[in-house]
């Protein structure tokens, strides 16, 4: 019995006009030359901030390209595109891009910069990809990116639902870490009580301040990426994934109108919270209202069909994945908290 | 480049009746016999639920010692004195014992399970021993601890004074975070931003729930822990130790009345936060009002004379180790804020 | 500045009979159920030896696949394939099913069993796999194996070409080395001398015993093994692969007549060593002699003007990869070698 | 299940004129000031060779000292007098000052340069360090160097007695793996057949070239250093120390007259090799005769009887450590081999 041996980002910048830097960053350790992967309709004007920097520190641009496809078969493909030699590959902008990015950079086995333009989820951080293979969605192992540069005036300026969306994926990590829990309880899944606890801190810490100003922002920023060291210490996605997870994968699956993964996870997390024992629900219900989630889940509201049936599929979704849904029956109670709960008023049709 | 690689504890358990399981933690992956090194003068209650658990578990004592002297020379002495058929070293108790507990493992190679008592510092998870060294203090290299126990119970009916205690080395993350920026910003210190990251986490957490309840307590000792992660992390102490550290050393080697180490430092951060930029001061000030941190100062009030002396002496404590003390003339700031600040009426005298 | 981490491989069995352990070896560490590729043509025997140790340590077989192709392409079909509840991957035969089963394996995140059946390359327990992408030939990073399981009786019964086969692959790490320590002159590329003397050791290693007995099996099979954990040290196949595999690469690519990978390596091993500095190219010639290497060569001659373009085109073939071949023009002084060493007399055509 | 992780030396550097290059060594990571153990008795000229080197690369030494006790409690004394300001500890020479400067290096966390300045044993690059802890030898963990600097030149002109030594310690690799192969089968202690490998590789590449010319001691030195990555990888000394160790250990404690420790290891795996199975008897009789070992032993003979009182003191040394000498009443048998062998006549008296 030895200490677990984790790998850690090397190095971790957050501050505003940190993307001007990111050439500088990149020269510091002589990562030259690059492949740049963007999300598509990313700003032009972010963009050539990126470049500019680039060029500013001498490192060449070997590859860009605007990622539209997020398959595993893709990032093969663009495996293949990478030139041999490329001594990094940097993802700018949002989930698929980064996704696609750490997972190609894996398979090639090059140092991954990730530098996440807005917060809408945990993925710029994460030990995992969130690919499709064979039209089948799929978490791959990745490990944590080598960098990860926030640029907090960037983040500051990005659309408000994707803050939101970002504070959906967070507030699913007390719904995580409950679902762990009674797997431990009901069927000895191993439990790690310090990438639980990291877990549970990331969530507090962002509401001592949950405004978008950029101390917000950074809180959020760190609360998300600590989410990421948590799986790396955990070894799995637990710390981060539970059953409200499995209800957005399933409303996915069913084709559900796409929305954005952290307004369906948050929504899932308020919801499944009202299950789970502890003031959870309490919790969450008060960082909605202070943040404002439901607004933005409002602007295109739910349809409460596709989530009755999610819901019943979201246990089947994960083989040998226990959570509070494999014991409960909770659409009934789920009904009744959209019919008669105030503050869900607007959010389902 | 690479990440970085670091060691986190194998087990972390943190709940009521923790201790009554110790046994149970050492048996399963076969850690027996053991050495148990326990604090002097730690209730014999305690230490016999601890004795009863490991025999409960079949889990032999190979040597029981009661630390009294905190210094290498006497782990040392301890090296020689574990048994070679010992498999794990456990420390019980607080400050001192598990330091030498902590060290002797380090010395023998073999697996430490901390187990503190109560919570009044955060050395009971941190990659580094405090232990004299021919009389004089050192901070001495160990590696985090493979197993972390806390019996929340156990730490709850601690006497409050170690709670304040615990309170003050957490809120000296914030000073000493802002003195490893200044660092970074003078004299080109590497700063660490995951590291430092974690480390504002860890209070902001705990200020969520300031009170010294089961719910309180598992959130400063996560704090705490968390300190330990983000030294290993950082490859040294500055996530968790600045100015206000040096502040407190200056007066342990002054000879000043000895007081409890989380009383000084978070004092001293107190008056060095309003040094620094930022919303730290009136932080540490709300944080020390809600839990009545004051109150143990006051039971045996500091003597500014001493604190004078200790302010002058601090930046020349740690060589080439550069915070706020370097660059400023602090004790008339800090005479003003003691004279006029009406938290500390009655603290010093 | 801190000692290098590697990794190496948790489990390593090199005995006759190991392959009837093979389910044991899985139901210690509670692996199942598992994946097993096997090589195209594998003796059924030998497969029946597998299925049934699986059968009776109660290791259920998720999936069982033939490999017949070795790509990326194909690697990530099979990742598709392979369910979740898999809990590690095992590969049973030769080249190609080893390289795409340990490829699918770190796609998948699965701990991998590598189990050769012959000895005829180092790729066995190499952190590298070489499949085609998009048709073009990768070497593609993977990690070293989990679990390497040498049968030392299969392995023996293997047929000699193999064997003469691994000893080619073997032998070129006398200038491997040597081109690397030419590129650390020429230009500066970091060499590593622990990778560089484990690597060199490997050879002098089996040249103690250079036969294909037993003991001589476990030789040649460690020898093999160290040169993979030699490339991990070195993170980079330097210590394994120099102008010689640049040779074999470029026939390949030139689409001679496909001949084994050591036949190829260790006759380019023996062209290339005569144009390097040391006393190689005699050992080299001695170990070939002493093990009746070139009889398997002669059995189907190369083809003089195959090579002529091969060692043309090799130095291009990688870029950025300095060799004696960067500065020499090699062909004339190896035709003359093929003209007129009385060892390779019917060895080219 | 994972890969198991190591750590290895980040600098190797076995050539002529290495020493000279100490200074370049240490100054390309910025490792000074430096403090610089070296052996009582270095000659003055290979001293005044390191120095200058330091000064030449304006590395500042801020503590040398000759070590003149190889004990715990003297290598904390000197954790006292190395200054804060030290960035690496550099130990030059043989046996105990390395061993001191090891452990030294190991309690202050600084980066340790081992530079032997003969091969007489595997100890300056194992994970351990040989000490006494209140006059009782002790072997305590340190972790492998951080770089290893082997000077060709300097050790070929070292006593050939040393030579003949750090052979005897290198030959009892046959005996230590043969106990732990033993100790598996009687015990179930878990044996690392890449370890074991390892252990035995190194053997067979320095028999290649048991002679002591540059080439013969580098390959001793490659030998010998392996030898203490087999230790990292095994997580114990088994592979390198089996029951010859113990006689030799029990012949320093009955306060035999002190001979080389490879003096004693080789001659004890001689003796305790004839009652092992296998042909390492008639391998390390081979290798001993080539290198004209005996030669050595004879100049100042073992006494017969201190020999006697060691080997039935011998099994008892160790707790819990398995070897042949537990199951077998050797002295009779090495007696009749001490009295016949032609090999040992006038080696013992």
């Amino acid at each position: 019995m030895k200490t677990a041996q984790i790998s850690v980002p090397w190095l971790v910048r957050m501050k505003p006009g940190a993307l001007q830097r990111l050439g500088l960053y990149l020269a510091r350790p002589r990562l030259g030359p690059v492949a740049l992967f963007h999300s598509e309709g990313l700003s032009q004007s972010i963009l050539d901030v990126a470049l500019q920097s680039l060029q500013d520190h001498s490192i060449a641009l070997a590859l860009r390209h605007e990622v539209n496809e997020a398959s595993v078969e893709e990032a093969v493909r663009l495996l293949g595109a990478v030139p041999p030699s490329c001594k990094a590959l940097v993802g700018v902008g949002g989930g698929k891009a980064l996704d696609v990015a750490k997972y190609t950079a894996s398979l090639a086995g090059l140092p991954y910069f990730a530098v996440p333009t807005s917060l809408s989820n945990d993925g710029f951080c994460s030990p995992q990809a969130s690919l499709t293979l064979e039209g089948k969605r799929r978490s791959l192992p990745t490990g944590l990116p080598e960098a990860v540069i926030v640029d907090l005036g960037v983040c500051e300026r990005a659309p408000r639902m994707l803050w939101h969306s970002g504070i959906g994926d967070l507030s699913s990590k007390f719904t995580a870490v409950a679902d762990w829990t009674l797997a431990f309880h009901r069927r000895g899944v191993a439990i790690n009580d310090l990438a639980a606890l990291i877990s549970d801190a990331t969530v507090f810490q962002f509401m001592a301040n949950p405004v978008s100003d950029e101390r917000g922002i950074r809180l959020l920023a760190t609360a998300l990426m600590l989410n990421g060291v948590a799986m790396e210490i955990a070894g799995s996605s637990r710390p981060a994934s539970g059953s409200e997870h499995l209800i957005s994968h399933a409303l996915d699956m069913n084709g559900a109108r796409p929305r954005l993964h952290g307004l369906q996870t948050g929504t899932a997390a308020y919801l499944v919270s009202s299950l789970q024992r502890g003031d959870h629900h309490e919790r969450i219900g008060e960082l909605f209202a202070r943040t404002g989630f439901w607004e933005s889940v409002r602007k295109e509201p739910f349809c409460k069909e596709e989530w009755r049936l999610a819901v019943e599929r979201a246990p089947s979704v994960k083989e040998d994945f226990y959570t509070i849904l494999s014991e409960t029956d909770a659409w009934p109670e789920f009904a009744r908290t959209i019919a008669h709960d105030s503050a869900l008023v607007g959010c389902f049709e």
